[in-house]
């Protein structure tokens, strides 16, 4: 039985029910969070705002938009604030009701699953191995065209492999003259190197049918907290925000956005070069012992393991030595020898590689 | 211009901004949270369990759920778990998909501003002065069978009565036969000594068609941290369920919750005996000032001002002293004199006296 009971990673109290091991002592590459933590001394300011929690939150969330608006000089009228980046997701379909949804498979399980959730059937288009499981781009448009609603993840969740700008700028195109909203989820997009980002946020005005999805859970390591945003028109934003549910962004939660968004440049440099520096061993290792990757330029990575092997088989053999790697067996589009690997630091990485030259030798403890 | 921007009590942000005085400085009965803080030691029990927000939470709040389920002698799937009441009265809302939603005026807003957020049409039937603004039972009766969905607050927000235990059954009992679900909010059921507590708690077995809702933000004094639950037949659990967005309770929540059901009973208690205690004294000194009151049996009571004044003129009047009331000129059933108080502490309780007799005696700072 594969490890994902309720469809993600990250599920530590299953995996340390199944193996045996308390959470504290496993290696968790199943979610795809920063490997050094969150920013230096947000744990140890969270601990001095803990009175807060007496209070309601500002169901305005206005200190936390002051700061994205700096930050991204956009109007505050741009932001909605959820509860995660899935929350926001959820609010989009319950605005824009969309009969059909269309999702490029494969990709973040949670586009299905909502979309389904709140009414919508569901059609795909799927990527292929050659093109590191992008979908041909005639495709997605026909998709935008053929639906009211499209999901589309920059860097896509597992592949972690961007659309250029040129090709993003066509699908907003597309879905401006066809009335049909595309929803980009870029949660893992602060990963990538600045200059690297395929986004449309710079020119998110020029498109009225556009949301982007954004998360503050992975890049500063607080998916306990559960923070996100969106951005849009502003339109749009309200008609996501009138479907909300009030205070749904707990104190805590806003008060770490803040603290994060004052921009420890030290912390988001060095995250973006480790994840680079480890992606690139992680991958040669990986080759080394026959897998199959699609490095991509996220912080995690596809990989299809050698033949003979199936991912349920190598994730219960790596979870009994404490290690955590999410199966992809279950995506439309992959198949059961395809599982995904955060990338995070040299220990991580060390402990993966070592283990897994255990199970794939044979070897048994 | 009424404080209530949002909607609500509890708003220190707003207030703060249009008084000038700062949130730490303001004596807020506008939101009715216990006086008495959280449980001994839940903030550092917190601030030790920081580090885990590094994780994501448990999906299934199985821990949490445990809890409760010893807690209330009943089994797991009994149980479901939101972020604060009112994500709990959304999934019933998206669950059921009711078309009709009945409420009984006065009530929490959020009842009619859910339902229409959904897309329901809302009817309602009204309390009088003379029955503390409960409705007639033969009018509930007759809303439960014209619509498929009715919220009843047990006690009421804001006017804090109860309804009488063998009228909760026939509501309860006329809902089975309608097929309507009954929603029964006890958010502030914690505060009435147990004795006294009308609740359908123990025959919940009876009931195919009837949910309970919980808060632990009241009682527990979290609601920065956001945390609820439902109880129902576990059909109705599974089908609120499907409608969850995942992990949209947060980690440090689900711990709160798991420490506040070691149940520490003499804070419980004292909890409860202060509440009466000083709700009495209340009474009285709201009766001197020439008040009209309903003190009810919650943790707030609902005041009728004397002739001549609004409730914006006085909220503004004790906003200026630092003192924050919550208008309820904008429920439905009420009027402009009318204001809702929470019971909180002596010094609390003092304060508000103090001020609301210069503002009434027409006195200015």
């Amino acid at each position: 039985m594969l490890l994902e009971v309720y469809g993600h990673g990250g599920d530590l109290q299953t995996a340390s029910e199944r193996y045996g091991i308390s959470p504290g002592q496993m290696t968790d590459l199943s979610a795809n969070i920063n490997p050094l933590g969150p920013p230096p001394g947000l744990i140890d300011k969270l601990r001095a705002a803990m009175p807060e929690i007496v209070k309601y939150p500002d169901p305005g969330h206005r200190r936390f938009i002051s700061r994205l608006s700096e930050r991204y000089a956009l109007e505050a009228d741009h932001f909605i604030i959820g509860n995660g980046a899935a929350e926001n997701m959820a609010l989009a379909l319950l605005a824009l009701s969309p009969a059909r949804v269309g999702i490029i498979e494969p990709c973040f399980s949670e586009y299905r699953t909502l979309a389904e959730q709140f009414g919508a059937t569901v059609s795909s288009v799927y990527g292929t191995a050659e093109r590191a499981f992008r979908a041909d781009p005639g495709d997605i448009e026909r998709l935008i065209e053929e639906t009211e609603l499209v999901f589309l993840g920059q860097p896509n969740n597992p592949n972690g492999v961007q659309y250029p700008l040129d090709e993003l700028h066509r699908f907003a195109q597309t879905a401006e003259r066809c009335g049909t909203y595309l929803v980009v989820d870029e949660a893992f997009v602060d990963f990538i190197p600045e200059a690297k980002r395929q986004t449309l946020l710079p020119v998110l005005g020029q498109y009225k049918h556009l949301i982007l999805i954004r998360s503050m859970t992975k890049f500063y390591a607080i998916p306990g907290l559960r923070l996100g945003f969106a951005l849009a028109a502003p339109e749009l934003v309200a008609r996501m925000r009138s479907k909300q549910v009030t205070w749904s962004v707990n104190a805590l939660a806003l008060i770490a956005g803040e603290i994060c968004l004052q921009g420890d440049e030290v912390y988001e440099q060095a995250t973006i070069s480790l994840i680079t520096e480890q992606r690139e061993l992680l991958h040669t290792g990986l080759h080394q012992l026959g897998c199959q990757t699609w490095p991509g330029e996220a912080n995690f990575m596809l990989v299809r393991l050698p033949e003979g092997w199936t991912a349920a088989a190598v994730q219960t053999e790596l979870g009994r030595r404490g290690v955590l790697v999410r199966s992809c067996a279950m995506y439309p589009g992959l198949g059961e020898r395809d599982i995904r690997i955060a990338v995070k630091g040299q220990a991580e990485r060390e402990k993966l590689l070592t283990e897994l030259t255990a199970v794939l030798g044979g070897k048994t403890e």
